[in-house]
Formats: C-alpha cells, structure tokens, sequence
C-alpha cells in the first residue's frame, strides 16, 4: 500500500529502525549479563512485544492493568506491573493471578504493604510483590538506606506473600543530556538499587530479583553487577526527547506521524497540516531541553529531516507548520502544496502513539517510495 | 454504583452541571436569534450530542471525518466538517454525501475550491462548500476583505458546487480574559465574517450562512446581526482555561477525572496518585494564564475543590499531588490516605476527554455521597 491511501493523521512504525533499536538495547544486556524486560506502555501493542521477546526479552513491564490483562490474553505471562498498588486494584489484580499470570506487584509503602497481605490472606491469593526504591528522588520508592525498606520487607514477607525484589526508575535521567552525567546516573540507580536489595537480605529477607532501569540509563550503564535485570521503554521507537538526552539520532526515531498539508497562511511563512495535537498529542517534552523542536520535526515522505522545519503550534486537528528562522518563508506554498504528505517525529513517542488506535509499519522499497505494510492494533484505557 | 466501585483513573461528568451548561448556551442563541451548532470533538459522544440537539441544536460541527461518519450513523445528518478539505479526503467525504449525509465542507483556497470542483464534477457529488474566513489571525482562513474571497467563490459557483456560505472561528479568544476584550473579540468575529458575506452577495455570489464562533466569543457576544448560526464546543463541559478566560465558574466544570491515592513522598509533601499525563492529558494550558492549575485541580469526591492543592507533575500513569504553598505539606499522609477518591478538574476538556474510551455520568444523590450512573462511549482516531 502506498503512504498516499492511507487517511492522514496516521502513526508509522519504520520496521527496520525498530528492529535495530531492538536488537541494540538486547545486545547491551546480553553483554551486560542481566536480564531485559521491556516496559510495554510505550505502545500497547502485541506486535512490538513480541518483536521484543523474539530477540530474547524475558517477561514485560506494565504501567496498568488493562496492560497486563490484554498482553496476558495475547499469551504472555510474566508481568511487572509497575506502578503502585492500592488496595482497590488487588481483586483486578488477583483474578490475573488466579488465571495463571505470574503478575508481580509493587509496594512503597507499609499502608500499601499491609492491604496486600491483609487481600491475600482473605482471598487465599499468592502475590509476588517487589519493593519499589527511590533512587533519584523524581517520583516514587522507599529510601534505600531508610528503615521503611526494612519495615515493608518484613511485612511482606512475614504476612506470607513473596517478597520478590526490589526495583527502580531513575526517571531523572530524562533531564539529563551528557555521557557522564548518564553514565553516573545509570551508577547511581544500579549502586542504590542493589544498596536495597543487601539491605534486606542482611536483614534475613529474600530479594532474588533486582530491577533497575530507563531508557537513558540503560543505555548508559557501564556495569550492572548486583542487578539481575533491566527495563526501558521508549528506546523501541525513541523520539526527540530521546535525541536531546543524547540516547539516538534523529535517524533512529521510529515513530513519525503522517500528514497532509491542508492550507496556507502566505503572509506568515506558514502551512496547515491536518496533525493538530490530537495527533502529536500536548507533549512538549523537548521544551526545556538544548533544541525546542516545537510539536514535531518535519521530514519528507522518505523520513528524511527538513532541517529548519518544525510543528510550530498546534490546535486540535490543525498543526502549523513553519520555518523555525526569524523571517517568514516565503515561498511556503511553493514548498509545501496543498496535499503535499509529509512525516513527522514526534516529542514524546509514549505520548504521540497513545493518540493512534493502530501503526501502520513502513518499510522503504528498492529505490523507491516507502510502502506501508501492516495494521498493527494498539489499545487504550484502564 | 459507587464511585468506589470504578476503576481509577476514570472520566466523570456530572450531568447537571452538563445540562446547565447546554440550557445556558442555547438560551443564549436564541435569545441572539442565531441558530446552534455545537462542536462535537469536544466529546465525541453520541449521548451527548443527542442532549444538545434536544436542547435546541441545530446539526453539529466535526472536526474529522471519522465524527462525522459516527454521528451521521447515530442518525446525525446535518454536519459541517470544519476543517480545510484537501483532495485526499474528498473520497471519504463524497462517501458520506452518497449516503444521505448533509455534509458541508469547508475551503481557504483557490487549490482546494478547485481541486472539490474536479472531484465533484468527475464523481457527480453535490458537493455544499463553505469558505473559511480569518477573523482574528490565529490559524486558516482568508482575508474578508482579500481578493481571495471572490476568487474562491467565483471557481465554487461556477463549478457547479453548492456555496453554501462563510463560516470563521476567533480562536486567539481564548488567550483573552475580561469581558471588554471578549466582548470586542466577538463583535470582530461577527463583523468580519458579516463583511465576508456582504462582499459575496455584492459579486452576485450566494451566500445563505454565516457561521461564527467559539465558546468565549459565543458566551460574550452582544448582538449578532448578519449571523445565521454560531458554534462551540468545549461549553458543554468547560475547564479550566475556561474558568480563566472567565467564561465559567470552577462549579461549571462538567468533567472531572477519579483518581486514588496510591502513595506518598512524606519528605516532599506529595501524594502519588494513579492519574498521571496519559489519563489527564499533557495540556498545560493554564500555565500562560492569570492562573496556572498544573495538570489540574484537586477536588474532593463531591466535586468540591480542595484550595490549593493541585496536581502539580504528571508521569504516564503517576500524578504528583501537592499543596502550591512554598512550604511542603506536613500532613500529606493523613491528609491524602493510601486509597482516598479524588476528583481532578482538567485545564482542557477536549484533550482529557480524548484520553478516556469513555465517560461516567455521576449524579449527587440526596443527601449523599455522589453516584455514577450511565456510561458513555466515547470514540477516538481518525
């Protein structure tokens, strides 16, 4: 199929690259010795997980329940789900288990702690649950040196679940954008995740699983001793976001979404094209980083950068595309015609995909235009 | 059913303060003596339109053709697709008319009017064109008082196509916040678009609608002569840019996002709670306002809000809740327990909307706690 029969906006997967960062981030924990489990919320889609698991991925990582429910359904068993439980979320969560699903589960805090194991004695259901671990202070997680850790251990471990692990999100890591700086934090998150893990073990708990990772960190680590396994997300499409952190090229981007120039507003330099933010979605991600790329960079139909050229603004289904100099272009309808297709990379590829209820993949032909090939679903909601 | 009884994050609407909303703009129009064509993408919900048509509205506005083939299949027939054709599309919309539907289309250029002309006279479609006029700068459209205008109108005439009229919308009103300056903005939007049509009668063009507006214009106007219809679309549900813009009040907000409490960073005066961006949407479009409500406010399960405490950082599936004092809250734990309901009211309706398959209506009940009711399916791509 052409790109030209596809109904603009549309989201494209370029297989190859995807593939590529695939077997790049696989081959870096195969050599790194540890274990990798995609986090799956990037794309929801069956066909990327399993593209993962073919190239040696063990088990998946999932930011809710609905994720864990559809990739179970798709045949995959071993799940981490990733945020936070709270006690409303346990039935979901046990009927999973009671099908068969290795679902783990996590936990902060002694409150959340004690919901587990008061649900599991009552339902008679056995939960794994991993001890989430602040290692850079952005978001969630027990101190590692604090005596909570200790406190939700034995709780746990007392209170007959299993106690699985400890695990970690450097997410802080997106802030950063030098090779030092990640391979530091990537130091940093490993070193305090394992601190946890001998903590509890000294302590007379178990802690077989140490799980540590971000895409920037995980690309960054020079050595993961103590840690049994990695995850990463965004890495499978990256985005622009990833390029300013310094984790890819833009020619490693993935994702772009299709487009279609709709109009003209001659005396400002700009074109009209039908990929508003319901598209691109608000993502502004690489606003505060070393190159704003507005809502998106511009490529031709090859994904090819038109350097200078960016999504400038945004409404709900108009995207205003124009060049990024002080002066208004001023050939814009000469360079852009009305029904000229055009692709663009988007900020955040989590947040661009979640806007799309499928991928169209696209794959370049012999010295031709790039073709698109499948339809692959993705899904949304909780 | 229980709020508690519902998967968080979840998308409520309290339906009375719906139905006021709808009451409120309809009573205006007509007492304008306009008639009333919402903006369906703010919702994309069947259930809805049927309220507002009931109410007194007549046809509705899309924004893609996905809405208008939904809502001409929920037996809406009367659909101005407002946004600038272009040739691709023309098939799918040729489609729709083929079917019964009374689909107008709109165009800014002699390339588009031209290339509908084409396809309408090689497919034998009776096409209804309307021209997008510039009232206010802020995106497509042509100059009322251009050339283009005439030059547009002629090659849609002449070739045979219905000119069913000028239809323009003030977006830049939204950047706008005392009632002087909202209420000059809607008399620009009238006037301008007025003369639009004056100029097209005065060349012997037809010119049977003049369609205008937003939700501020269209709450602001004080008379609208030369109008034939007026739309908007956010109205129905408002947020906080809305509250803003002062066009509606906090107790307006129709739209409010479940979310529970699933953990704390005592240190930091954060709660974590299970609605993070992908539940409330990346639209931080209070933040240029007079006041910035993060990614949203924090409001009790009654819908109450709670003063300053907002959710001031959002992760995929993690929004942090904080107090905006200077000082971090000391009580967060008992304040905000593990497992507490909140409601979270949206900076921008239309893009939290979009990130739910679907909404739950929530009534309060007689003395009570609030009860959801119906749920209704929502639709999303394109």
């Amino acid at each position: 199929m052409q790109l030209q029969d596809l109904t603009t906006p549309a989201a494209l997967i370029d297989t190859a690259r995807m593939q590529r960062n695939i077997r790049r981030m696989q081959q870096r924990m195969n050599t790194l010795g540890v274990a990798f489990r995609p986090h799956v919320k990037t794309t929801k889609c069956v066909d990327i997980a399993q593209a993962q698991i073919a190239a040696g991925a063990r088990g998946i990582t999932v930011s809710t329940l609905k994720e864990a429910e559809q990739f179970f359904a798709a045949g995959i068993t071993d799940i981490l789900y990733a945020v936070g439980m709270a006690a409303p979320k346990l039935r979901q969560a046990a009927a999973l288990i009671n099908k068969g699903c290795a679902l783990k589960i996590i936990a902060d805090s002694a409150d959340s702690a004690a919901a587990i194991v008061a649900f599991s004695q009552a339902s008679n259901t056995p939960f794994e649950v991993w001890i989430e671990i602040d290692t850079d202070g952005h978001r969630s997680g027990v101190q590692p040196a604090g005596e909570d850790l200790l406190t939700i251990g034995r709780l746990l471990h007392q209170g007959a679940v299993t106690l699985g692990g400890v695990m970690t999100h450097a997410g802080s890591s997106y802030e950063l954008s030098t090779p030092a700086a990640l391979q530091a934090m990537a130091e940093q998150e490993r070193s305090l995740c394992v601190l946890a893990a001998t903590r509890l073990r000294s302590a007379g708990l178990p802690c077989p699983n140490v799980s540590v990772g971000s895409t920037p960190t995980a690309l960054s680590a020079q050595q993961l001793e103590g840690v049994t396994e990695v995850r990463a997300g965004v890495y499978v499409l990256f985005d622009l976001v990833m390029a300013n952190v310094g984790v890819c090229g833009l020619d490693d981007i993935a994702l772009s979404v299709l487009t279609t120039v709709i109009g003209h507003q001659k005396d400002k330099g700009w074109a009209i094209v039908d990929a508003g933010w319901m598209a691109m979605s608000r993502d502004r991600g690489t606003q505060k980083q070393s190159r704003d790329y507005g809502y998106g960079q511009v490529c031709n139909t090859d994904g090819q950068p038109l350097d200078g050229y960016q999504l400038t603004g945004a409404n709900q289904e108009h995207g205003i595309l124009s060049s990024t100099s002080d002066e208004p272009e001023q050939d814009i309808t000469t360079r852009f015609p009305i029904g000229t297709q055009l692709r663009i990379l988007p900020n955040h590829a989590c947040a661009t995909g979640a806007q799309f209820p499928e991928y169209h993949t696209v794959a370049a032909t012999p010295g031709g235009e790039p073709e698109a090939g499948a339809t692959w679903q993705r899904f949304y909601g909780w």
